[in-house]
């Protein structure tokens, strides 16, 4: 557990697959902030809860169809065994909001997220009825289950936890935060495979290399992401017109 | 390697942490099918194509910045040792276009995906010039790396896979084709924290439950999804003229 003054940002996690976290979470980064106790992971198996002798968590769905439906009083109890955890309870579900970084950064500020994993074709509907929490989506795809959403939720909200990256992570926050996509980043060497790194980067004039980039990110944006292009334009119209030539 | 006849699916990733493939994927559904041959992982540490002692991949940013850039010598030497395997190059990047299913069933139709996993603030502009790629995005969020995103595409590919879910898949697919966020489901037990399943669900009559779970779907997707429902109705609108009393 957390050596730090203020308890560990905690990721509680109700799951068919206890083995799988924390998975891919347990290197890098992740994994060193994991064992210097800047965040720490409560993992229980929903099976647990199963009240027969073959640990059913799972029936047919009422109405038929293809798959298995998650039953709503197994499930609830592995829910209510967490329910003084630390942090709101998300289920991932492609039917949920889907994930921004808005809703990471607001999920990072706090002292942790209670993940509720579906598996199957999904989960008994009275859940969502008696045990309110906050739908999350990945995407508009389809996973194998709700674990590799809660990794990726997990890992999101890690990288921004204090200490952790440090200066690294402020870059793309400031980048996400303005609503455009990244501008292209070069590095040495200086000519690769016959192109140059642009004359702008290296001329040492930063208030031209901040303009530049600003250019570049937002005709990266416009040409491939005409949804938040049109959000940026909208927000940003006063300050972009007085900003004829790119100067502030 | 693959006992099939034709070669297995085969994910071919490109890493500086290798250690985390398969990693959730090991297990479950995906594990079985990894053992059975269905699919192949080919991974390689692209540390591997440094050329120093320090085995060097980043540097600093022209132009300077926060982070670190991915030297495109490096990793062009990499992506060029994998040039003969199976499938597209698909860089992870958030400014990449989103992953949506459309996309992951393409890929999965096809004889595998290679994958490059940035990491740090971004990859050497320069690469996506000279090795062309599909730049996919899991959603407007920042992760640690591409390696938990290249992980969430594969689950999504592999349980598209002949014989690694079965029947199992083919509802959520159709689910998602039709452009709809998914309809509740419920199984026993018949009470739950006093209520109960739907009565329809449970009266037997097939074309009046699956005129309900229509409604439903329809009515939490233009709940919850404003996009996926304007174009849900854009797309439908001839054939839901012709529907007055959800008869078909």
């Amino acid at each position: 557990m957390a050596e730090t003054a203020s308890p560990a940002w905690t990721a509680t996690v109700l799951t068919l697959y206890p083995e799988m976290f924390p998975g891919p979470l347990g290197t890098s980064l992740a994994g060193r902030a994991l064992e210097a106790g800047t965040w720490a992971m409560d993992v229980h198996n929903i099976r647990e809860h199963a009240h027969d002798r073959h640990r059913t968590v799972d029936d047919t769905p009422a109405g038929g169809g293809p798959g298995m439906v998650m039953r709503a009083d197994v499930l609830a109890e592995a829910i209510d065994a967490v329910a003084d955890g630390p942090g709101p309870l998300v289920y991932l579900t492609p039917r949920g909001v889907p994930l921004s970084q808005g809703l990471v950064r607001e999920m990072a500020a706090g002292p942790g997220v209670r993940f509720v994993c579906g598996r199957f074709e999904g989960l008994d509907e009275r859940l969502f009825a008696t045990r309110p929490g906050l739908e999350v989506s990945l995407g508009d795809f389809v996973l194998s289950g709700g674990e590799m959403a809660a990794l990726t939720v997990m890992d999101a909200c890690v990288r921004l936890l204090p200490g952790v990256m440090g200066a690294d992570a402020s870059g793309d926050e400031e980048s996400f935060e303005n609503g455009l996509l990244e501008y292209p980043h070069y590095t040495r060497p200086q000519e690769f495979n016959g192109m140059e790194i642009p004359a702008v980067l290296t001329s040492g004039h930063h208030e031209k290399v901040r303009a530049w980039r600003l250019a570049e990110a937002e005709r990266i944006t416009r040409e491939r992401r005409p949804d938040l292009w049109a959000a940026y334009v909208a927000r940003t119209a006063g300050a972009r017109d007085v900003r004829p030539e790119l100067d502030h």
